[in-house]
């Protein structure tokens, strides 16, 4: 009446998988339908954030990298709430269970939770005939009332970005073939660096204590700086003005907007940074870029938030402000 | 370089249709990347299930029907496990975004979000160009150490199950106009309410503290009791005997098998049920039934856990064994 069907499928793709993954104990082996997450005295800050073939990552993109993106997105913004991970489910929607895509998925995934001390509680696997999609819905713990939101902006605030900006954008149209391929047809190192940081982000969750002991307000760049910025500003009700000369770029972006292969807007607006984007008064800006430094990770000063309600202003160095055609990228 | 986009779009979506079911205050107003669930004192019951279009429920299943059943799944995981429900996050793959589709879906997930007291925290809207699918994670809170896991089902305890089974499944055979569709052509009512139990799960949340008061081990009946029950069996180490003639059946499920339109073995291994099935010692089972009568819930006594390894047993009128050629509906 219903389906042909293989009652122990899905509990045997979970048992060769998975299983290996459920090392936290409130995640009872994966055999329950449920996990037990323990607070510890803690707020959960909770973030979902799911990715789809041809959408976010591309169908020919390495499972073990699509693994690793579906699960680091998610750390990124505890990373930006100034959260410390504390497991995640799983939702895996597969059009197909071969070993070859599953087995570097399950073990890249594995690995970036034992890493990022991140366990697997639990999960669903559902089967589409559809493009693939990962889901999943990462937890934090913050000692209560603690969480970095993002509405805390303060006028005279500095403006903090860690990590270089736009690379993943670069990456993704190396990928695609386009004019940055063709403009690096001769460097590899730079093509497979963008690459890597396309499908490979790097979450800034070493930084989460010092984010939240010292920033107003957080939030991780995901969707391009220049329209991530401004939904900052809007949620704290206060504008603010970039010097785009001090946005940190990577080497190979540098190269490329020097060759005019690229504007800077065009970095300022492309999305899959995962950095973390916050804001401090000047003297705690200084203490969270020390702390970056101390911990091998570039915190840059890109400008200061300011009062009114008006759009980010974007400054090149000639104090002219740059007109951005779009502010961030938009699956939509 | 990246796609057309609409930076706005998947906001003011959220804006227009989600942000008013984020009533919690650790919603924050979906205006953040993260929720804070407070644990209050306990330990957090984390569920996840998602529905995918065509696999999960019908391209044709009208889109409020599709927000309840979504959400419900994951209540009625909630339910077995004794949780109370504290909130969920959503994840929504959409191929298109026509308020059509959208507004009865959010009507509905709002109106079963309060009626639960299960409110929206946060969520993910991505774009797809495959079947429409919903992911849900859904938190409940226990008492520290107080989720009803499924392995705690001791020899002599009793088996119950709430509501009535395989109704689900004759209601998805009357969609496909299969045997039962036939059968029922001239009983609308019958139709409808078998239509209505696969379409919207009743969740048995109103059981939920006396499934943790009184059950040594329960999970809810999503992939045909049969099944989970040799699921439950497996995970407490134990066997079990079922009285088939005590499985509860509505009238309509009934008169089909008196009809030899369908077995019962179908009906037994027939999913989407969501109903509640547990063990517990005898006197502790009848509490379980006079709390179920008190709250207006039909709680059945329909076997017994035995010690041993095999699969449970299921045993018709004469005493003889059912065989089962499957014990539960997969989606694989």
């Amino acid at each position: 009446m219903t389906n042909p069907h293989n009652p122990s499928a899905e509990d045997s793709l979970i048992a060769r998988y998975f299983k290996p993954l459920a090392t936290d104990p409130g995640a009872l082996g994966l055999v329950d339908d449920a996990a037990i997450l323990q607070a510890l005295g803690s707020d959960i800050v909770v973030t979902t954030d799911a990715v789809v073939e041809g959408v976010h990552y591309l169908a020919t993109d390495p499972s073990d990298t699509i693994a690793r993106k579906a699960l680091r997105v998610n750390l990124s913004d505890l990373a930006a709430k100034g959260a410390v991970p504390a497991g995640f489910v799983l939702t895996l929607a597969l059009r197909s269970k071969e070993d070859a895509w599953l087995r570097p998925f399950a073990d890249a995934l594995g690995e970036d939770a034992k890493t990022f001390v991140c366990p697997l509680l639990g999960g669903d696997t559902v089967s589409t005939p559809g493009p693939q999609m990962i889901s999943i819905t990462a937890f934090g713990r913050v000692p209560q009332g603690r969480m970095v939101g993002r509405t805390g902006a303060q006028p005279g605030d500095r403006i903090l970005v860690t990590g270089t900006i736009g690379d993943a954008a670069l990456g993704l149209d190396v990928l695609k073939g386009g004019a940055v391929a063709n403009a690096l047809a001769s460097d590899p190192h730079a093509r497979e660096t963008l690459i890597s940081r396309y499908r490979v982000p790097q979450p800034r969750n070493a930084l989460a204590q010092s984010v939240r002991d010292h920033a107003t307000a957080a939030m991780d760049v995901s969707d391009g700086l220049a329209g991530d910025l401004t939904k900052l500003c809007a949620a704290s009700g206060v504008s603010a003005t970039i010097d785009v000369t001090s946005v940190p770029l990577s080497a190979a972006a540098a190269g490329l907007i020097a060759g005019k292969v690229v504007s800077v807007e065009t970095l300022l607006a492309g999305g899959d940074d995962y950095e973390v984007l916050c804001t401090a008064p000047p003297a705690q800006a200084n203490a969270l870029i020390a702390l970056g430094r101390a911990a091998g990770l570039a915190v840059t000063a890109i400008g200061t938030i300011v009062a009114g309600h008006e759009r980010p202003r974007f400054l090149d160095g000639q104090g002219q402000e740059l007109v951005l055609k779009r502010l961030s990228y938009s699956h939509f």
